[in-house]
């Protein structure tokens, strides 16, 4: 026996009190944790309305809403994230369908969420006591740990886009959740927020705020529309950003939510940036070039954006994209591209 | 054929469309994404430093270090994390062992590192061109990005813990990664940072600062420990966190790290908080319980304690523990538990 | 002789070297520099519309505004400073006439300032090249170091009050001051300020910010009056700040603004802080009590208000009183009121 | 009687109204208060110790230490601010003599202090209970609002200098003053600030923290001087700035101190700041031209420099020049030299 075999036969040994030990050693595995660029197991992924809105119609014959369920949320599961239900390794998103004359139970968690209104009317969300009426385009928040449910008064369904950064809260262990005693809470007020909030630069003495995000609750898709229509009226697109207007930083400590402009015609050159984003198609067609391949799109498509996944968009028609993304977690804790590190496509990508 | 069996054919087709679709329902997973205190999947485990040091020593024999391995670093698998090297979510932590007149060689990550030293001398970490000598007890960081590389010029060998946010980085696709064009990277200065930042209350002017951490690159063990002394000398317990004294913030911006050091005979009551840590210790024997299972130690065993797992320390000799955890990052994204949530098992435990 | 004779001729002699040598004994001065609580030189003072207006009118026909004197403005001067145009210690107030088809030439300098209009229309302020539009109610700001001039285009003059913390950026001895080459800056833009930050909870990707204050430089009438007029409709009496949408702090970092409408009929109760402001009743009548002193009070009034002043105000007519404070210095500096010094009389004066 | 001769009758009498109404013209002051650069009414100006150290002799035999006078500290009184205790606007100096055996009396006030010990041994400041040692080179704070009282147990004086924000905080009104019960507070502690805070990179969990300053309260000279030692191996000058180890900031929110240390020789180009400073030299002999006046210097001479003084220093002799400034007055207010103003003598002097 010579000692190669003798080193051999060690080391199967070792390899094999390794497994029995709960040991592992790097130096197997450092190319696949360590990548020179960020290679994420999350695909760039659309989700077309064509596919979404017929099952959101069947789920809404076929599923009720109850405690326990709590929400007809139809989330988008990455083909890469091995089955779960999650659009990027941080963002669930889904599409929710609130039926006529429904309503979906109150209830709190820690994970942080929004709620862009596709399509419907008469609907309100209340968030700790202040019913947030919802109209298509508005963006409306519930931060962590703040009691919310959904009322539909109306014959016809909502739907929206649900985003919530439980994939990130579910990875960090942090998840508290906890019903309401009552399946709707109590309405202390309407729009409160937007009566305390939403006047840029005023801050009313007193206003309530909030421990987890903004306290303006509700963006209304008017004056989004109108900061929109300023913003392109010499320049073929523009993006504008949601942020807390008592701080001017993200709306929820995980989450940032923008929306851009495309003129049609526009095309908006290839960018990258660490993180993930999920875009949803508000208004307008086109297509995207993602990592090389082209998706066209039209109203409420949905795609999965990873990290450092390049990324170019064009507008046939003129387009309104929602994209919610995780940068301020990257931003908080340091993780931007590194200034010495590979060349991003586009310069203005790690904000 | 009867209306519930009809629905119960268009659910199984619903849900066959949804796994066509990549799509899932919310009702169906509702429990497991929130439970109603965190649920971690990783488990408190403990390993010895009897299974752990004969096991490096083999691995010295039997593991050569080179470009693409890059590091001896056995790392610990937390039993609950489906095989992966990681001790929690969160925290990788190894045991890294340098031997007699080796060099691991110089690279860079986004990754952020620490390095606790558990025995040996004569080796130095060199970080962005600054060599900082190790002896045991002291914690020498490698921030994010920062080139290093570490050599032993002894005829023993050195064995540290190391302490990555490999698990976190990884997870968040944020990773790029560099190796140095040489093995070793030139040696510009010895232990600059020390002559830079460890005066407390004291900050040269135009000293180097860095991107991604404190600039104080090594916290001696005789300062840490005279610390702990003057802590202890009135008080059978005291806990010392180590800050970037540019800032009195974490040294990392994802990595806490501490030591707390018991008296013997001393039992610090039961905690618990959101967020995991890794445990190491460094001298003393005790014994901790874990979630209701008591487990003992000694010198360089090292516990997983993952988010709120309830945990109590007893020590039977004087004690030094070094604790590393996620800290930071639950505070960054606002994670920690809330305040209306179930009741801590002991008040001071979500720094 | 005696002792005490030989000792006082010493201390005559002492005396004479201290002056001599330009040196001063703590012991003779300390009640006077370190008074128990705060006893301001400036006294609480009344400037009536009556008397200003006539005055502001016959400035008018009489001043010209020329490069050299820049500005038709009339100069609070608080009896108690000595002479000085100090309406406080800290802050100018003047009260400004801009006549018909009149300019006020472009310069910049450090201090910073805000124009709060009392009457007319017509009239622009451009700042760095955005022409401000200006109306009855309006609040524009002039951070530090933005070129701006003021223009009147109509038959009528416009009035507003100046307020500027020229006192404070005097006394540290940090003013620059540039004239414009020319006597009206190039107007580059329209009210751009308001487009990119006048909706609430959005900002324009690559919109304009400012080195030394908020980037929203018109803050409307209109907006305020809505956002005041929300606020009282449940309760007599309310408060807005005006704050920096891009970070929720104060407009300047020197000087806060902020606008109490009282319904009539409406009394608060007395309180005092530590800083100074300026009063400028806008709408409405009433009276206050300053320290024990009641003045009556009606539209375009202004009362200096000093340090720790204890004041109440009430309304016989529905009122909004403008108020500029330097709570940000003071909040800055760490100088409110200590946590264990004299009781306030009112709890809710220390922001 | 003609056009004009009416004009300027009815100037004087407007003029005449001005004063009666307490206003004042901006017109006529214009150039005054807003100069092209600062113009300080304070000099540069220089008091030697051979006049100081025996003033203060006298003063130890003819002035005694009472409740009232408090202290025996001899005031620095610029020749440009009018007879005022003030060496510059912001900053009072003086040096402080405490007789063998003697107390200077317990008490508080919100003016933040800090003590440059000169010569003398075997006293402290107690400040808030803990004692803290005082050792000539010693940087001892004692923060706004907190208790403190300095005792002398030997048979020789000890002398120090009293840098105070004490005209910026009575020209801002903001002082509260209280004497403690007792002459001499109750000793909790000795040094407890050192214990939990002199070593860098290091805090105590449940360490004392201060509300205005620093919780570290004593600066050790052997400390200071280590490392400027280590920070002029390779260079011939280097200056250290005290900081509170808590943030990395300012050691009091008014007041930055630091350390020049420059080997004989060394000569410091010219250079100006915004804001003014107090130089103490606390060893070595040299030179330094203030606004192009050449004056020598030795140990314990002291020296006011205005608001954009332009300043070199030349060292004949190894020297530690001790500096007090209001620089974190000046950079919380944003009022450093404008990015586009004149031109600064040297680049460096704008922290």
């Amino acid at each position: 026996m010579t000692d190669t075999d003798t080193d051999d036969a060690r080391l199967v040994e070792l390899y094999q009190d390794f497994e029995r030990l709960h040991l592992q050693g790097l130096w197997t595995q450092a190319a696949d944790l360590m990548p020179k660029v960020p290679s994420p197991k999350a695909v760039p992924w659309i989700w077309h309305a064509a596919d979404l809105l017929p099952i959101a119609d069947r789920c809404g014959e076929l599923i009720t809403i109850e405690r326990g369920g709590e929400r007809r949320a139809i989330a988008l599961a990455n083909p890469g994230l091995g089955g779960r239900p999650y659009a990027t390794p941080t963002i669930w998103g889904a599409l929710q369908h609130l039926g006529p004359h429904e309503s979906a139970p109150a209830h709190r968690h820690m994970a942080n969420a929004v709620r862009f209104v596709l399509d419907g009317e008469g609907v309100w969300t209340t968030v700790d006591g202040d019913a947030c009426d919802m109209e298509p385009g508005d963006l409306v928040l519930t931060p962590a740990w703040t009691f919310h449910d959904h009322a539909n008064t109306t014959d016809s369904p909502m739907r929206w886009f649900d985003g919530l950064d439980l994939p990130l809260s579910n990875y960090l262990d942090v998840i508290f959740y906890e019903n309401h005693p009552d399946l709707a809470q109590p309405v202390e007020d309407r729009n409160r927020s937007e009566q305390q909030w939403a006047t840029a630069g005023v801050q009313v003495r007193g206003a309530t705020r909030s421990a987890h995000g903004s306290p303006l609750l509700r963006y209304r898709w008017d004056q989004t529309d109108a900061a929109l229509a300023a913003a392109t009226a010499d320049s073929p697109s523009a993006t504008i950003d949601f942020v807390d207007p008592s701080t001017g930083g993200p709306p929820l400590a995980t989450l940032g939510c923008s929306m851009t402009r495309m003129l049609a015609g526009t095309s908006l050159p290839p960018s990258r940036r660490v993180g993930s984003s999920i875009v949803v198609v508000f208004r307008g067609r086109g297509h995207s070039t993602l990592n090389g391949e082209r998706v066209g799109w039209g109203p409420f498509d949905m795609i999965a954006v990873p990290s450092w996944c390049e990324v170019s968009h064009s507008a046939d028609e003129d387009t309104d994209l929602f994209v919610i993304d995780d940068a301020p977690v990257i931003k908080a804790l340091g993780f931007g591209r590194p200034p010495t590190g590979p060349a991003a496509v586009d310069g203005e990508n790690d904000r």
